[in-house]
């Protein structure tokens, strides 16, 4: 964030942070220290969708550094209303609001987000112990001077060190009972923007290539995660070239 | 419809049918006959906004002649997904579902619409009763042929006949604890339209004039009504000419 605000200030231009995975999630160093994600461009956006940290169904938060920017994101998402009664719109309005039910379950779930977030780290901390010592993949570590939400857990696999392929370990973990996921699909890779510019992609490309994402539901029992690294190192073990 | 559907299909054009008040309203006689409003162009649209006859807090539905529409519709509402694993998006996407809770409430609310309907029937009648013989406002007649929803009580007054202009109705009603509406904005003379083109306003500025919307909640009583056109003549009687 420290290099995006420098070139955002140089360039004057106006950061839009994607914080949608990162609610909770804060610096403790650096120019940031104790600033959350989402809290540090002019705008942030956080993602309650069903897998997220906490969750509404669907939806999500915006944040704005500027009191009268929330104000005006407010009232274009609540259809531009003027005049409430007789109907006038100055501007082109939105129908973007959360609705009452999922802001009461927001509410709910934003009181369990520290507990949470807790058992997010707890888990992890489970899965990088049962992979501390294992060659052919290695749990990636979170950004240096944050306390993350650790909401995801990725494991980096050794993939000039093994037969199969990605979508091959995938399949094989899925008949044991174990579901990954590979990364989110990149977007310059995608068919309605391939025609679209892209550049210096550096490291997207590889770690699309080899990683896979654990299961990381705050419900998963300790038991289950052993079974899952267990399956993994298996699965991982037999195809050793 | 007749009308509409006789045109489209002499240049060729879709017809999106904006049935979002609409639901549970069918014609009775005519070519479409038995057929409900939002069934009869190639596109239908249902709101379950709060103020609708049935409601899920905010959203609603779509329908298509075509069932392939309707396909593309759920998968470009549903992030374009081609590939659920692998992330693959062949489209661009949008995040438009309803979510499970509303769609909880939606079942739900569908089971009472017919009971919504008889009571909005019902409340219509006994609002038309009350303002039969009364010569400076008349309740709105639903359209010839058609079974309405009557989702929404119109009362067009006779301004010709009466000193106060539509807003001071509407604020002398309110101060007798009745809220009344007016009828929405007249989209080309909201600011952001105001450059568009619009032509063959015949109607709608005149309507827009000497409307205002009674209350029509399912849940209004006999008495309520009673006393809402109680206040109502009252208050148009004292602005006679």
């Amino acid at each position: 964030m420290e290099e995006i605000m420098d070139v955002a200030e140089e360039f004057h231009l106006k950061v839009i942070e994607d914080a949608t995975e990162a609610l909770g999630s804060r610096f403790f160093s650096g120019r940031y220290a104790g600033k959350y994600a989402g809290t540090i461009g002019d705008f942030g956006a956080y993602s309650f969708n069903g897998n997220k940290i906490i969750t509404t169904g669907g939806g999500g938060a915006v944040t704005a550094r500027d009191a009268g920017a929330v104000e005006h994101m407010r009232y274009i998402s609540t259809q531009a209303k003027d005049d409430p009664h007789y109907y006038i719109h100055n501007e082109i309005g939105f129908n973007y609001r959360m609705t009452n039910l999922q802001a009461a379950l927001g509410v709910a779930q934003l009181e369990e987000l520290p507990k949470f977030i807790r058992r997010k780290q707890q888990n992890y901390r489970l899965y990088e112990e049962q992979f501390l010592d294992f060659p052919l993949g290695k749990l990636l570590p979170f950004c240096r001077g944050t306390d993350s939400n650790h909401w995801f857990y990725s494991l980096e696999i050794a993939m000039d060190q093994i037969h199969a392929s990605l979508r091959d370990i995938i399949t094989a973990l899925q008949e044991r009972g174990v579901q990954t996921r590979a990364i989110w699909g990149l977007i310059h890779e995608q068919l309605p923007y391939r025609g679209a510019i892209a550049y210096q992609m550096e490291r997207a490309p590889y770690y699309s290539s080899c990683i896979i994402n654990l299961p990381c539901s705050t419900q998963i029992t300790e038991e289950e995660i052993c079974y899952v690294a267990e399956q993994v190192r298996d699965v991982l073990e037999g195809e050793k070239l």
